[in-house]
């Protein structure tokens, strides 16, 4: 396996995991959590792969996705049978895994010769489109939409420093992992000190 | 018209009542309920074509489908008027509806040559789907999602149940039968006598 | 730039403009607020060609679209600091943008050789699929769906006239031209006169 792919079915772990924490909050279910877990895991890249028309999606003809997912919310599950979830870990574990989503989605939007402001948006879909359509399917107003979250335009700044750098002539995995770096610094420096977007307020 | 289309459409009718049903209690227009209730009825089905690439969406090119729809939303508006709505009957007829599609749904996935978890998750959408996107158009959490209710998870059960079936050898015929019995079966007792399954908790 | 193209590029700005509005309502951040914003102006065609399975997405290999998306953000941004939105002439211009989209949306199905019923239901989508998918994402029963607004209403009838007038041998520039001014006049004496849907109920 390489160090790709590891961190590819870690991400959709840690995803899983924020997912079925997440779902602990409405009362659902078993069957609810490892919809909503599953959904928050794999909404983002199957968002990417229906809008670039990628077949199959990327989870459809490969079990290992979901099995990592039904792993995940059976530890999920059994942990806080026991103990108080580890946010702050998850938060951190949340930060790495948008990092390498959302810019492992700008390269393959990139690759389907896009120009760059939809490269931007389709890595932001892949990022945080599963948290979305979680958000969503809970009836809450989106996560990244709520005023003051420093979450989504991380991801759509990191992935300009990524766009930016290529452009100037850094390899493509130098710019790839500092693109990545900024996403998961911001995240947590905005989880650390509470860092907020202005908010926009229209009168009426 | 083949059995198998006969039930196909007497099921598009069933959910599409069960839609129109559910947008009445919302004090919507006209409009508005024949909406929900073509959703209700292809939304799974069409979520299934998008994610596997079907082409065309299966109701796109056969106006029976949405004629079948405008006819059964016409008949509620009708039968509403004058006598209160059969729930009872209307229960059982969404549970063999459930049944034919979700089956039918994983043999696509299956046709597709996808593996067995996804196969079962592609049957489930194309069984509940229509009505969690209805659930969420009208701002509710999905009911499938909310706890308790045995319904996507008998889903899942009976496909399960059709592909073990198939895979130790009985012919795919009897094997997909057998499964649709499990669904309904399921549903029908869990209506009866008020099968739930456990809620997930997590105190913070 | 042909006229078409330009009364396109008008049409997303208009929806846009609308978008950001409904979500300054929100008190959402700015990356919300063009979110809502996008989502709204391009939702609609989005829906469209992924049924249809239009490669590529029409916005995605063309930056235009979310150029004039970010331009038409900034502008709102900048005229509500100091004025109060026109909100009157916004309405006026979503309905000619409403009638401008659905009837070339209902084009792009015609030309898929859809049958007449799919036709009007794409071309609704494309109309209104925008607004519907921004109010999901603001948890609020879509607009389209709450009771006596004569909003898809209109579209379908507009393009229903634009069908009829075709198929008796009309040129398809008149027909379609025929078809909009159905669809904006119907939309703007719906707003002057607060005309209505029947509301349909369901006592239990």
């Amino acid at each position: 396996m390489t160090l790709v792919r590891l961190l590819d079915l870690i991400g959709i772990g840690v995803f899983a995991i924020s997912g079925a924490l997440a779902a602990g909050r409405k009362r659902l279910d078993l069957l609810g959590v490892f919809v909503l877990a599953a959904v928050t895991a794999i909404g983002g890249g199957t968002l990417r792969d229906l809008l670039l028309d990628r077949q199959p999606i990327f989870w459809l003809a490969d079990p290992t996705y979901l099995g990592v997912i039904i792993a995940a919310v059976a530890i999920t599950f059994a942990y806080v049978k026991w103990r108080r979830p580890p946010l702050a870990s998850l938060l951190v574990a949340d930060a790495l895994g948008l990092a390498l989503f959302s810019v492992a989605g700008a390269q393959i939007a990139e690759g389907a010769g896009l120009p760059a402001v939809s490269v931007v948006l389709l890595g932001t879909m892949t990022g945080v489109g599963g948290g979305v359509i979680r958000d969503v399917l809970s009836t809450e107003i989106p996560f990244v939409l709520r005023r003051g979250n420093l979450y989504a335009s991380a991801v759509m700044f990191g992935i300009a420093v990524y766009l930016f750098l290529e452009s100037v002539g850094l390899p493509r995995q130098q710019a790839s992992l500092t693109g990545m770096g900024v996403i998961a610094a911001l995240r947590l420096a905005a989880i650390r000190w509470e860092l907020k977007l202005p908010v926009f307020e229209v009168d009426e």
